[in-house]
């Protein structure tokens, strides 16, 4: 039986120099959260670390044992800068061996691109004990290990070892939202918001002002598990606002 | 005089539950990262955490420490959500307090606007002993706190304030960085990579692989402080890339 009021939370880490250089911009936070939001578990916490095995042993350290499940991004490739697989063996006392299905796979993936190489062969490395994830993109699979996911740094690489994840991880009730914008500053409906909010247990209040075509708005998102609740809370917000005379529009800005 | 093997650090709390939800897509982390490198600073950490009072403390207090710099995006606005000054605040362990130049920074902006509401006053609150970050795109600032620097979420007011920050804080060398594209799978070049790094001391190779026009490509970003260096193992890796017969393109793909 699911305990509708357990609430389930994953962390994220995402490794890698090229996102703490900003010669990348990261796709993979929102790409995750997504996904695990449709699967009722919450992203709480996210850390963008080095390629420097210190790091990702205290992250992966610090945030596996708060949460029910923790991700990372990036460094299972094969080569030097790579060292994923090495930091969270460390990280979990464990050795690092060749998974026999991960070199399976990499054998008849390479079969027809050269052979599967030493340097090819980092990629059925894996911390002691773990699981394959499915890799449909392009060979070297993700890893399982406890409640740890070991994805790729390639956006659609992980997006397909998401896909191949959906349903799989026990999860509580996702969160629903809704959104409404208004050509408003947010300066202007912040007692309003706070009070909306206030009425309305289990309903979270979200403002995201912007500034676009030389004017000022906002977008308000509206989070709850219970759609009733949601729904009231959206149309007493959106009466607030009318109220005002700042008509809302649904879906946002 | 500047030490020139002094390297200076940061580190980035990115605070808001819109990029946890997967609903905005942050693009301060790469945007300071990248401005940060100009002054010399490099960013050594990112953490993302929620809009709650705890996980920012302590973010907070786990990273202005063991940093130079401590930058800080997102909920410092108006609304009820907005807790960012607070939690720093306690972080400090110091008292919450109007800071008299934001007040008439905000008496100034909000004469034409409809007048300084309390919801409004609420972001010329700060840290008891903050200075202010100039923003010149929307009236309230930045703050800075010893080390810590509290800047917006809306990542083109961040951008002015940056802007206005640039030359003020100390760092050290830049890092420079020269990037080689190449169709090549990085399995096929792992081995020259890792030799070519080892041979040049101070440089550092990352690979990015990617799949583009159903074909695989790879860019590598070489990185060091010394110009000269930088340019040595450039040479040496398009050279070994080139004995392979995998031609670079320079620049990336």
């Amino acid at each position: 039986m699911t305990d509708p009021t357990r609430i389930w939370t994953a962390a994220l880490i995402v490794i890698g120099d090229e996102i703490l250089s900003g010669r990348t911009q990261d796709k993979n936070v929102a790409q995750i959260a997504g996904w695990l939001n449709v699967q009722g578990i919450r992203l709480r916490e996210v850390r963008v670390v080095p390629d420097v095995t210190e790091a990702i042993v205290e992250a992966v350290n610090a945030l596996r044992v708060r949460n029910d499940y923790l991700f990372t991004t990036g460094g299972i490739g094969p080569t030097h800068d790579d060292i994923t697989v090495d930091a969270i063996a460390q990280a979990l006392g464990v050795p690092v061996e060749i998974h026999p299905e991960a070199r399976a796979v990499l054998e008849r993936y390479y079969a027809a691109r050269g052979g599967l190489t030493e340097a090819r062969l980092r990629m059925a490395r894996v911390p002691a004990g773990a699981m394959l994830i499915e890799n449909r993109m392009s060979g070297a699979p993700g890893i399982r290990h406890g409640n740890i996911f070991i994805m790729a740094g390639v956006p659609h690489i992980t997006a397909g070892m998401l896909d191949w994840l959906t349903g799989k991880l026990e999860g509580g009730l996702p969160v629903l939202s809704a959104t409404l914008g208004c050509w408003v500053a947010e300066s202007e409906v912040a007692d309003l918001l706070a009070t909306v909010e206030r009425a309305h247990e289990g309903c979270q209040i979200g403002s995201y002002p912007f500034f676009r075509e030389g004017r000022t708005g906002a977008n308000f998102v509206i989070r709850s598990t219970d759609g009733a609740s949601l729904e009231r809370c959206t149309a007493a917000l959106a009466e607030g606002l009318q109220a005002g005379g700042w008509p809302a529009i649904p879906g946002g800005i």
